[in-house]
């Protein structure tokens, strides 16, 4: 194993639970908060992705805006522009993961990156309100570029942004198709596992499988 | 309205009953029939995107052995070989929706295709089965680019065969995601809104939005 000079960072999942927006959701639409988060969390991805199979790229922080209208309609039907603007907010300050801190600090003499989907619009104050934006030497988004994760155009941007090589990099995200993406590009990858699911059946196996971030200390 | 010169029909949850096999599922993995059927269609669909985004395509009946690797890891752990090879078999006799041939024998003046993701290997054998090979006058496998859909290069690809004007064709599918596809490269589209979905927010509606398939005669 080559060694590590530069640690980088999914975001939502990885660092933040992007699932601290249910109970939020199930005040303004009771019962259904579990739900709506699910099928908020999925379509945002699926969009993400079909944006970029089909050359329609849009900001993340619309992608966003979009899918979880798609998930209040499929489980509730209507709602109203404030009810959208109110959530909407509440992914600007998702928890992190309670290692998330100890972690970061434990690896600060190392280069230290978030590479997100994540507009800056989203990821700048997400990241300043849980007090890790200083920590990092880098926030990169896809945004600068409009190449989503999970395309070798989008990895290749942040590697340039590090410089180092890509087989220096140690990149960790809780989403499978973020790590296939990673590994296929070339990078060192921890796959995450927090929900203990099995490994993606696509012949691009994660480096290394953690239950949560401190699994890359040891 | 331009007149329609080709009828082009997705195949799998449009022409086919993709959750036809969760009995089969049902008699080898007891009480996970549904569960196995459902992730095995998500993981199929995901993987089919990942493989796209990344650049590394491989035919859709591998892909379709590899998402039911997954969803049965995820719902019963363990599988042997015998296992997966019934399952495997069961897509290649998936039960038509009861009102295919009556819409196919209708249309029979027209230009008739089939546009799918699948490759030849799995689709010729389950239009054959189902006894609608012949009615159709071209099968069209994105195997033969290998450049999945919703890629653009794939209903071009289609288009190139047909021999007609893109707004010619009217492009009928039950996946959200093909609609959006199609929508987007300029295709006339009819979503077969079987599951009473919410339309995708993505900005690019279809044209029509139909029950089943015998909405698009009227």
């Amino acid at each position: 194993m080559t060694k590590i000079k530069a640690y980088v960072f999914d975001v939502y999942g990885t660092l933040f639970d992007v699932h601290s927006v249910s109970r939020a959701c199930d005040e303004l639409f009771p019962n259904q908060g579990i739900a709506i988060s699910q099928t908020w969390r999925q379509k945002q991805i699926e969009y993400s992705f079909l944006r970029q199979l089909t050359g329609n790229y849009k900001d993340f922080f619309a992608v966003t805006k979009d899918s979880l209208r798609y998930a209040i309609q499929l489980h509730c039907g209507d709602y109203n522009d404030s009810q959208l603007k109110k959530l909407l907010e509440k992914y600007l300050t998702l928890n992190t993961f309670p290692e998330v801190i100890e972690v970061l600090d434990q690896l600060r003499e190392s280069k230290l990156a978030v590479f997100s989907n994540g507009s800056h619009q989203m990821l700048d104050p997400l990241l300043k309100q849980a007090a890790i934006y200083n920590k990092f030497n880098h926030i990169i988004s896809v945004d600068e570029i409009k190449q989503y994760k999970p395309t070798s155009e989008s990895y290749q941007y942040c590697l340039n942004t590090l410089k180092v090589n890509k087989e220096e990099v140690l990149f960790m995200s809780s989403n499978g198709w973020d790590i296939t993406g990673a590994k296929s590009f070339g990078f060192q990858t921890a796959w995450i596992n927090r929900n203990k699911l099995p490994v993606e059946q696509l012949q691009l196996e994660p480096d290394a499988i953690c239950n949560d971030l401190r699994g890359i200390i040891d």
